[in-house]
């Protein structure tokens, strides 16, 4: 470990931005946290909000690469990094970046997405977790293994010699989101209250659990709605119930037949994640942290070595 | 048949109203519609609301009984009608309506709704969906099968000797809803053209065929943003793949392995459901129109049948 910075690391999502100055193990010494996503800039706008955010760390540091990773490469973002096919591991992924022209920053490379189809031909994209996961799996020797991001759009992704070989996106988080605030399971449901044991959360995983055929997943979910007509559920713990099936449900899908995962997420929806992975004999290890930072460094190593 | 008025028969939901004059065997010879449902009004503004609009029919035909069903008997509407627990038939239901009172339409006679409990305890509902399927089983000899009333919370009815034994609730015309208009899911998405295939729907329905668990849902509906990002489907089908998901979850979901069912409901939806049902090898075959007044009719005369 040292505290000298060697990458300038950005993680520039849909609706938010993270700059950090790291050092060459990914210890962070310094963070920007930024309000305008990659999707709210329009086309042109991308690069002088980047220069004025990091002008500071640039002029006291003006050698340090600056890479970048999330949506900020898509088509609707700065500039459009296309996606590498699976199988993708760190060689394919780094082949894959693309240099964003910036005179005030020296240009800033962008890590791409990574896309996959299923079984049935059927399209999957990610753009961002690519790079935890690449971040995630610079510490590990073997480089095998199923990785989970949970999140508004949940990707379960399958590694196989440090290639990501194949991923699902689950939309639970923003199918929770939508279910709550836009149909009638929301109209009985209270903020949670403190309380020892979310019995809801609980009650939500084991439903998953017991689901047997997919639709039956339209079924439970409105049990929100008569656990709280019969007083079965607190209102405080409704909110908790639907959570707990949904996430409970894409675990279970998610980890086909799998009895063990690496979980990379903000703590504490790695921790709700964990729970339910316990009750489903679904064991969740978090990675460490900053994956993101973690990842382009690895990415930027790839290219090093690959130019020797 | 008679073109005699012997009922006013209203079918009160959530947010509409309709009112018919119908003859013994429940053919409709003047129609009413309005829109104040059950759960728009306050306390105490049902009996006013209702009088006004059946004035004139009451004032020709002042002997003709009046009957309600839907959720004009719920805690938030005229009068609370108390569920009937499964099994739950004719008998059942008939013994327990509720009379409001009236002075100016010398009393409604409100319809309860039906409530069951599934092998884990979970409580489900119905209000107005039992009254029809009674209106189904009236002209049925033996009163056996499975009964589906597909909509906002459609519903799936075990019947055995006439009762209703078991049903659940799927919440898919409010799950569809909520993801088209409040995820991702909605932006690529354009208005359904007419198409001689409609491509969309029959892709989703297949998709519902191959799900292997029931978290698959969440995945195979985010499959709706990425065959729209890659081209794969047109902008107006991208609805159509959802509905097509949701509705084939449903049926097979709902059917429990069951190759045939009724289903009561309004022609297009019926339409959809039996178009779903054909490539799914579930059976569906459409009930009577006006259900909801035979089912009344069948339950006036229970009562009259039970006084005797």
């Amino acid at each position: 470990m040292s505290d000298r910075p060697e990458l300038i690391s950005v993680d520039w999502g849909t609706s938010s931005l993270r700059a950090y100055l790291a050092d060459a193990s990914g210890v962070t010494l310094a963070e920007i946290d930024a309000d305008k996503g990659a999707l709210s800039l329009g086309r042109g706008e991308h690069e002088p909000y980047l220069a004025s955010l990091l002008r500071d760390w640039k002029s006291r540091h003006p050698e340090l690469p600056i890479v970048a990773s999330g949506m900020v490469g898509a088509r609707q973002g700065w500039i459009e990094a296309p996606y590498a096919s699976c199988p993708a591991g760190l060689a394919e992924i780094a082949a894959a970046t693309v240099i964003a022209p910036s005179a005030a920053l020296g240009g800033v490379r962008i890590v791409p997405g990574v896309s996959c189809r299923d079984a049935r031909g059927a399209p999957d994209v990610m753009r961002g977790e690519e790079t935890q996961i690449l971040g995630a799996l610079a510490g590990e020797r073997r480089g095998e293994g199923v990785y989970v991001l949970p999140g508004t759009h949940s990707k379960w992704a399958r590694v196989e010699g440090g290639r990501i070989v194949g991923f699902e996106t689950f939309m639970t988080g923003e199918a929770f989101a939508a279910l709550k605030d836009h149909t009638v399971l929301g109209r009985m449901m209270a903020p949670a209250a403190d309380r020892t044991e979310p019995t809801g959360f609980a009650l939500g995983v084991d439903a998953a659990a017991a689901l047997q055929r997919p639709g039956d997943l339209l079924h439970a979910a409105f049990m929100t709605r008569t656990f709280g007509l019969f007083g079965q559920l607190a209102p405080d713990q409704l909110a908790e119930y639907l959570s707990g099936l949904l996430v409970g449900a894409e675990i279970l899908a998610g980890a086909r037949g799998a009895n063990s995962a690496t979980v990379i997420g903000a703590p504490a929806l790695v921790q709700r994640y964990r729970t339910a992975g316990a009750r489903l004999g679904v064991e969740l290890t978090p990675a460490p942290a900053h994956c993101a930072t973690r990842g382009q460094i690895a990415v930027l190593k790839a290219i090093s070595d690959a130019r020797r």
